[in-house]
């Protein structure tokens, strides 16, 4: 997580002047905090549909971003904004129907499970608040995420967070397990070895004292390397954690809202209905708007006794926007754009793979998608992930990395992403790999 | 801060038939957790200026809100919002100049502190990284709070927040003191007295081997009841911490953004220059928009090591609405305001105290005022403070309760209040004294 494919302020000598300037006022009012991606950062002004444009005009593709997930600057979405923020914008202590109709449609998109929705404004509120519901509901603390997860940047959720780097410890009631690696040769055995490690951490609390409170993963592993198949691997360890009286929280925070193609949420991927599920980064294209769905029963006692009021969660205009970026999620079939250039993306590159050793396993669903890149011996090459990640962004296309060694392409567009613009995508990286 | 002037469930019947819906359809969709403020909740739809409006075309009078500080729906926030999000709305990884020049705009209110900013999204968030921060500068993890403080509702953070109630535990290496109370006839014993109990916690640490963090205040102690004077008593307490090691954070959610009238920050009245700050509430009029300001040493190794990332905090769209918010402030001159209307408030209540025997004290510091409320001994009267509340409601005045036993008017409107309609206000409760 930290410094993956990060500005070194060393570098700012080999900047324009303009944007020496503008790296110059962040270290300044930022501080050394905020980090800048790529070797040559951009300096963004605009964004339309799955493309972001520079200070001096030049188009980027966006095979990154999540967050503006309907398409930048969706004119639907800014609409349902500014139209609300001219009306009215206030807590949720009145009654208000905006917050109604948006709760009854999300939650409608999980038909298999009864629910509550809380509104949050980050996803990392959304992971500490459904942490604090498992902890009450189960009076247990200890809770397992996975060696190299990220569920965010509260002080309680960045102990689970253990991609944060060595400098942040893990929770000392927390189990750190391996992500469910591929095995593309025995897909029978990953679910059957992800319960087991959840199995032997339970185990482990047991003899520490510790009473399990939940299993907490992002149901396609993103910051683990991003891990999808086979599909239903998720359901043998989220009842094993069950079974020891703690909660099965699906993070939908980067998996949800269509991404997957196949499914609205990622957990359905897997045949299981979580306890709790945590929603966040596409849910209002960029608006500040996250929650929690859980079982109702879970917060019957909490909900009661320790209430929970967020200033901001659930407001008319977050209501707004997130029933806006549903309602384009629908019209716009971005659901089914998503599983079919997903498919075209994992084809191409595949195809690619095949012909470039740099390039290893692709894995994903729909729009979210991993490729390994190795060295000449096979193994994780994270200068070479970084090589290619800045040559794309010269070549004009944008994407990430991902995984503890850095080395996984993380590609996940916007969910308009056109087959046209897959293509550009996949053209780009077969040149960038022509030439390196 | 629990069930302060909230609906009863069992008072369902006496709404009317579209209310009755309503509120079913949220303990269905939303669950136990929701609050509503009123015997008589309000169903509002439209807000302008100081004031809000309901389903039925009632106006009521809004001097309890404080996020949307500047004026319900203020065109030139929305404007700017608007206009922002139909340009660009991404996350701070990439270079932008809009959270340069906020920042730039929002540091200069403090000339008296070298200063960066870091954005999040929430008051909550905000209080959370600030500990995140005191506790990595200090190598300490005790923090002091007052005996019914509210910080914010991560789990780090209700933790230190005593207000939530008995059932949310206060966390085992926090110390509570007692607020500041007001002494109109020994003001000089104030300071001294709040120190005493800062140092007795700081000993008390000091004899279970922990290393304190952080002193850590609402600079007008809001839920314990609003205490502000006399100006100064803050001081001596912030010395005491920073002598053990620890750091002094002014929680400036509620204070902060003129609302004081003397001063753009409320731990300006007190002479002394924090540690940290942080902000929240009405710095983005009711857009999602928060964050901590710090001197630079502190985040130094924790900026480097462990960094920060919040995906919305401070995109664009929120500084661009952030600044239009401070541009709000100076161009209508609502600090000014809020000294000119605060005063005439407290003026005027403190005339009502003196014909009603259930008005106690009156205290506050520009637009944040609280009453005392009293029964015929002289002692704290909840049920009269309810009754208050709940009556100026159907006279079409919207104020709030707070402090331990909820016996506290608070009153703390818009920046915007006019005198008349302060005039209104004070008309109106004299009207409902005149006939409790």
């Amino acid at each position: 997580m930290l410094k993956v494919n990060a500005f070194e302020s060393e570098q700012i000598a080999t900047l324009d002047a303009a944007r020496q300037r503008l790296v110059e006022r962040r270290q300044r009012l930022l501080g050394p905090a905020y980090q800048l991606f790529y070797d040559q950062p951009l300096h963004l002004v605009r964004g339309r549909g799955a493309e972001v444009f520079d200070s001096v005009g030049r188009a980027y593709l966006d095979l990154y971003n999540n967050v503006p997930s309907v398409g930048h600057c969706h004119p639907h979405v800014v609409a349902a904004m500014a139209s609300q923020a001219g009306e009215l914008n206030i807590h949720t202590r009145y009654l208000h129907e905006g917050i109604l109709d948006y709760a009854e449609r999300l939650l409608a998109t999980l038909p298999e499970m009864p629910a509550h929705v809380m509104f949050t404004c980050t996803g990392s509120e959304a992971n500490d608040l459904a942490l604090r519901i498992a902890r009450d509901h189960s009076g247990g603390t200890g809770v397992i995420v996975t060696r190299y997860a990220y569920h965010g940047i509260t002080m309680a959720i960045a102990e689970l967070s253990p991609s944060m780097g060595e400098y942040v410890p893990v929770a000392g009631d927390a189990r750190l397990v391996d992500a469910p690696l591929h095995r593309p040769q025995r897909p029978e055995q990953v679910g059957a070895q992800f319960a087991a490690q959840v199995r032997a951490a339970l185990a482990d609390m047991r003899r520490h004292g510790i009473r399990p409170a939940a299993l907490l993963v992002d149901t396609l592993f993103t910051s683990d390397g991003v891990f999808a198949d086979p599909p239903g691997f998720l359901a043998e360890a989220a009842a094993a954690v069950r079974e020891a009286g703690g909660l099965f929280i699906a993070d939908e925070v980067q998996p949800g809202f269509g991404r997957t193609g196949s499914h609205f949420w990622g957990f359905q991927r897997h045949g299981l209905v979580p306890d709790l599920v945590t929603l966040g980064k596409p849910m209002g294209n960029g608006h500040p708007l996250a929650g929690v769905i859980c079982q109702p029963h879970l917060v019957e006692r909490f909900g009661q006794c320790a209430a929970y009021f967020n200033t901001f969660g659930g407001n008319p205009v977050a209501a707004a926007v997130g029933l806006a970026v549903l309602e384009v999620i629908e019209a716009e079939g971005l659901q089914a754009n998503a599983a079919r250039v997903g498919a075209l993306l994992q084809a191409g590159l595949g195809s690619l793979a095949a012909r470039y050793p740099q390039l290893g396993e692709v894995r994903g669903a729909g729009l979210f998608i991993g490729v390994d890149v190795l060295d000449d011996e096979g193994r994780a090459d994270t200068r070479g992930a970084r090589r290619l990640v800045n040559a794309l962004r010269d070549e004009g296309v944008l994407i990430g990395a991902s995984g503890p060694a850095s080395n996984v392409l993380k590609i996940r567009p916007p969910l308009c992403l056109s087959a046209a613009q897959g293509e550009r995508f996949l053209e780009a990286l077969d040149a960038v790999l022509a030439r390196s």
